[in-house]
């Protein structure tokens, strides 16, 4: 079957997933967790398969280890379950309860969205968080991961729709694509498809973004900054741009572009070169940079997205020019502000229109699971929907419910009656 | 200045309009009142030179109607003023506050979305209702009206701005665009504009959403459709019909297509063909419908938007069916049932996939106004961001803000620290 005919039909469940009461929606997260752990060796003999494959292929050893599955990954694959299950559920929320006459009262209530289609990176845990936070929030989801771990998948999808049914959720609620083709043909799907998430590389992202009618959610650049203001604890700031720069060098949340207040630069930028040479990355700077530090300049492109042990540095004149230059040239992802002046953290936190305003710490904490939200399924820089990272909430939407006993508008438009609005409990 | 010189010095003045008081977005709405008041006599001389043209152009009464400004609309327009003025300020509400570690606490903030380009019809009183809620949520706009109010717009939308400067809001905070050109340059300023809001025909809202990369909320189609099912009151059902097909017929939430209960058919559809053929409503109906009354086939099209006096009859065997119709064929805008049975209300109301879900009562109560929302920027039929009617929350996004004390990621992943998540009142 095409993926526009499978679409076409989970339309027609997604309202029956979304009806589907709490109890099924957890048990098959229960289930998912017990079919994963009997079958862990059948995951575990494909995985190998998919390594043997991707090793042949020359796959560097950093991708690699997020292709593996093993035990390790399979015990916090479990307690994410467990986690997510034990949530309460999102479903159902009255937002609004509305008289707006007497024996006319309007609710709204959250729902899901309906069919989320969801493009991953090759890891195969990352399969089953999607489909779980899918299930939990009552989405139906096409699935499409990275093909380097194609067998792993395979096997995983497999025992998570089995697990599905089983707790007796809608047939045909979750759906695995399995070739790249079927990305393009997927994009086409507006009318049944309500929403894409890609995560993946920026070029991927923006190709998903460029060529879909339907929304998409995530982020393609993540060009995070830190501005060390003049009242900065130095030495605190050498530790978190440290941090935010190698800690993992391919995430979105990591610093690549740092702005020194120029009343510190002469004494702070010799500390930074020194601090980050020793931990392997190199600066790039503007022209006030270069005439204090040893440094490259900055390429023409201009303050970009490294990912990797590559930062730039830039002069600034007062926080200021640092909050003008993260509006304008960053990725509204996370941007953070060493500082000692609590005027300067509030001026910080009202301007920089980012989705994380940081305050003496590491951009790097900006993700689901450090904040808390047990997973996630990507993170936006849209500031429509979601932003930030993106948990269970970023997946509902809502619905009003208006329950009348023969109303008309036509009454309020002729002044026979009027509305007589109340909040309800 | 073009379109997308103005967007790109906007986006940088919108964290300035965002950080302004709420004293200063109210004073600008009682400045506006006050203004609009003064001047009322050179709106009204506008004015009268758009009718003037349209009557020439030939324009229908109907529209003459919306392009009129008069004192009766003039006071209308004051009311929506001051009530937007006294509602609670929209920004800075905290809506997640939770301590990460001791000493890391991540707080979740309401906050505008930046740059709005909201793109209406002709009628002047759309103007301050649209401009009034973008200054209450703080957020930047750039307005297009129909060429029809051309003159009205000028005189209106310069007594805003010069308001809103008065009352200390950022120079630049709102834009009017006036030629239709600028229409297609305002689409293309995606790295600028967070945000467009059509309203008009389908044909150009879809032109719309087809033509650019800028996130749209709004509608195209309102199919909207009301079932009636066995158990209902008949003539509660013919009540409800009548009105919302013919109370203001070109509207997103006329109803365009009625599914009858096989089980009441041949008794219903009689009664529902006099009472809508004495209100001037032609009757297009299925095979099964034609068996019983007198009316043409519906056309190769199927079930559409007429927003006329014409509506589709479809009957159909069980609640399930015309479920099924309304999700398949409707356009998710507001969908009603008729019925006495709780139990076809509650799985109504679970399984439509619509923005509004109403049960013994008229579509046509889907609009801000009617839920008391003060006022609305439009109808979103989209499961993003906001559905439903929109005032001022959908005009809304949310900032995450971190405040550290040297907090770094390394020390979690290598487990020297552990998270100690706890939420904050």
């Amino acid at each position: 079957m095409s993926i526009h005919e499978d679409a076409r039909k989970m339309k027609l469940v997604a309202p029956y997933l979304a009806a589907s009461a709490s109890e099924a929606r957890d048990r098959a997260l229960s289930l998912i967790g017990v079919s994963l752990s009997a079958h862990a060796k059948d995951i575990y003999t494909a995985n190998n398969i998919d390594m043997a494959k991707a090793e042949d292929a020359g796959i560097s050893s950093s991708v690699l280890k997020r292709l593996k599955f093993d035990e390790h990954k399979l015990a916090s694959v479990l307690d994410g379950l467990r986690m997510l299950r034990d949530l309460p559920d999102p479903l159902g929320h009255i937002t609004l309860h509305r008289q707006l006459d007497e024996g006319l009262v309007l609710t709204r209530l959250t729902c899901p969205i309906g069919v989320i289609g969801v493009i991953f990176e090759a890891r195969p845990d990352a399969m089953i968080q999607i489909a779980s936070l899918c299930i939990k929030s009552g989405n139906c989801a096409i699935l499409k991961g990275g093909k380097e771990t194609t067998h792993t998948n395979e096997v995983v999808f497999n025992l998570i729709k089995d697990a599905a049914k089983e707790a007796g959720l809608p047939e045909g609620c979750l759906l695995q694509a399995t070739s790249h083709s079927e990305i393009d043909e997927l994009l086409e799907c507006h009318e049944d498809v309500d929403l894409i998430i890609p995560r993946g590389s920026n070029a991927f992202v923006r190709y998903i973004m460029d060529h879909t009618k339907i929304p998409v959610m995530g982020h393609s650049d993540g060009i995070c900054h830190i501005f060390v203001d003049e009242s900065a604890d130095q030495d605190m700031a050498l530790k978190i741009i440290a941090d935010a720069k190698t800690q993992y060098t391919a995430a979105c949340n990591a610093v690549e572009t740092l702005l020194i207040h120029r009343n510190i630069a002469k004494e702070f930028l010799p500390k930074l070169y020194k601090h980050l040479s020793d931990n392997g990355v190199t600066l790039k700077g503007d022209f006030q940079t270069r005439g204090i530090i040893p440094v490259e300049a900055i390429g023409k492109e201009g303050c970009i997205e490294y990912l990797d042990l590559i930062a730039s540095v830039k002069v600034v004149d007062d926080i200021n020019e640092a909050i003008d230059h993260i509006n304008r040239f960053g990725s509204h992802h996370t941007d953070s502000i060493i500082t000692s002046d609590s005027e300067s953290v509030r001026v910080f936190n009202q301007l920089v229109d980012s989705a994380g305003v940081y305050h003496n710490c590491s951009t790097r904490f900006s993700d689901g699971f450090r904040y808390g939200f047990g997973a996630e399924v990507g993170i936006s820089t849209s500031k429509i929907h979601a932003r930030g990272p993106v948990g269970l909430e970023g997946l509902l939407t809502y619905k009003y419910t208006l329950e009348g006993s023969g109303q008309i508008v036509g009454d309020y438009a002729d002044g026979k009656k009027s509305f007589n609005f109340k909040d309800l409990d």
